[in-house]
């Protein structure tokens, strides 16, 4: 298979599924981390390896290494693999996305933003989500009727944090998450809860619905709930590790331990809380996102700005919501065509943000 | 349908439910409380009405009323239905089962103690079990490989009392449960934790597996789990009421709304605890019982005196449960081989305990 991202979390243990069942790993993408990536390909030998910067090609430790985006979207078109996994993190992912479905590959897709800034474009049918809340309403759904579906959130790193502090919160702060080991881009966005936005979004799209909502369960052992017409609820419940979402997308049927099965009565005890807008701002905006998904390329393109100013110390954390309600307000008329708008309109809402 | 215990709870919820979907009711069997019967006479117009006791014929107004058990077993044979609702209490509710079956109905059964005295002598081919326990697991099964079920329980009257107290509770408290509102009978077995052993023998009849547990929810609000080779656990969520499992017991698929969602932010939280031996001495006995499931034969006849002795005054709260382990200490070897020592065996041990 391919692999999109493999030095990242999910990247790690999309390699450990792929180990687990003797899958054999033909091409590896990877960022920065390249000391990871050697280790990587000395224990998996992909036949080809792709690297974000040029800079960095003579530290690989493989023949066939190359980089940029053009070389990741080759080394899917002339892979013979029928597995792309996609763990990129934000718009970059798509391309790769698109790529892969029109190669006909199964995709195995951990970039949401694909599904967030283009779903109408993506054709579904080969796709499976890597996300612990779409995993278990996918492990939930059955032919009894649906009325309605909730996904999980944890909160994110100011759950608990006094109001008047997030003012003032640091990067550091901002980037300690309370259950799972992520990504900056995403713990960043789960803190803001814009992540659980996305997860929406990816949902209406994945499941074709829109009676979807989130609450908050601070130790994320339930991930996703189904609610039956008949008044029953279907909860998924899971550790909080994403190997279980990873093993099912890949080798869609498991029959093996792949996690420890969740010890309730060693948890204790489940908390839910209503996700509050004071707290998170973007979460006043849910339903407008819901009824007009055109917004989630939107929403990505002033968010991936308003993250990386403040990782880089540009910005407060605070200022990242008020960009975010600023670009739902300012561009909510914009509407992608097609495809080749999602990439205009994505360029346009980061030149007016910055960059 | 036949409806077997027409005014108890299920019996109630049993007629709310057959009212929503229009369903005949051609037998209502009852006990004492004839006034009940009499207005559910009025609404559903029965062919026929059974009651326990001769002297109560002259207080039914209805034209065809006969007593006991025998008329109950010819109202089964004789009937044109082909569901019945089996919500008798105890032991005498294991003959009704066996005529249901003989006769071929579909036998959605509440008197849990027709499996757990004689489970294998009873083919389960055509029947439903309607207790929220075993509904939850029936609802979560699927065709992913299962490692375990574990249903809950509330924990009972008693739950919360300090544990020196319990010698000299009164009937009053014993009967008074925290969740739901039942028999006396199952009221006090809940208090004695021994209606989850019953529970317990039920899944291991009906689910054919001894990888089955409890834990305490004492909300309720959970009802079962089954956890997954892969890790996974899944739970089903409903609300305190028996008219879900009743629906489905009797339509086998439902597609309206039967009861409201439980709403999970209004709920707050969920605790689980283990059931402590020192509270539940009964619960000791746990694997045992699951081991040997000839044992439910025992428990039932010894519990059946010790409540109805309890409810009467005659023994306190804790003497229930001394006299049940000493009967599955003193009857461990006995086994029936048919089903006719079933009843044999039934009479002895009732015999040896007073009545």
């Amino acid at each position: 298979m391919i692999i999109l991202g493999s030095t990242g979390s999910i990247g790690v243990n999309t390699l450990i599924v792929a180990k687990k069942y003797g899958l054999d790993i033909e091409v590896l993408v990877a960022g920065k981390n390249i000391e990871l990536l050697n280790s990587q390909i000395k224990e998996f030998k992909p036949k080809k390896v792709v690297i974000s910067s040029k800079e960095d090609l003579h530290k690989v430790n493989h023949t066939n290494v190359r980089y940029g985006e053009d070389a990741i979207l080759e080394a899917i078109e002339n892979s013979s693999s029928n597995i792309v996994v996609n763990a990129l993190v934000g718009f970059l992912g798509l391309k790769p996305t698109l790529k892969a479905i029109e190669c006909k590959k199964k995709l195995c897709l951990a970039n949401k933003e694909s599904l967030v800034v283009a779903g109408k474009f993506i054709d579904k049918t080969n796709l499976r989500a890597i996300d612990s809340e779409h995993f278990g309403l996918w492990y939930l759904l059955n032919d009894k009727k649906i009325s309605s579906m909730t996904i999980t959130a944890s909160g994110g790193s100011f759950r608990d944090y006094p109001l008047e502090t997030l003012k003032n919160v640091s990067i550091k702060e901002a980037l300690n998450h309370p259950n799972w080991e992520m990504g900056d881009k995403i713990t960043i966005d789960s803190a803001t809860m814009t992540n659980k936005i996305f997860e929406l979004i990816e949902a209406a799209w994945l499941f074709d619905t829109k009676n979807i909502d989130a609450i908050i369960e601070p130790k994320s052992i339930i991930h996703a709930l189904i609610n039956f017409k008949d008044g029953s609820s279907t909860a998924h419940i899971a550790g909080v590790s994403m190997q279980l979402p990873i093993a099912y997308a890949i080798m869609d049927k498991i029959e093996d331990e792949i996690l420890k099965q969740v010890d309730l009565l060693g948890i204790g005890s489940l908390e839910f809380k209503t996700i509050d807008e004071n707290r998170y701002p973007i979460w006043s905006k849910k339903s407008e996102v819901l009824e007009n998904l055109d917004l989630g390329l939107i929403l990505n393109a002033s968010n991936e700005v308003a993250v990386s100013k403040f990782l880089s110390g540009k910005i407060g954390f605070l200022d990242i919501s008020k960009i975010n309600l600023d670009a739902i307000d300012r561009f909510s008329n914009l509407k992608a065509q097609n495809i080749d708008d999602v990439f205009l309109i994505n360029k346009e809402i980061r030149g007016y943000y910055g960059y």
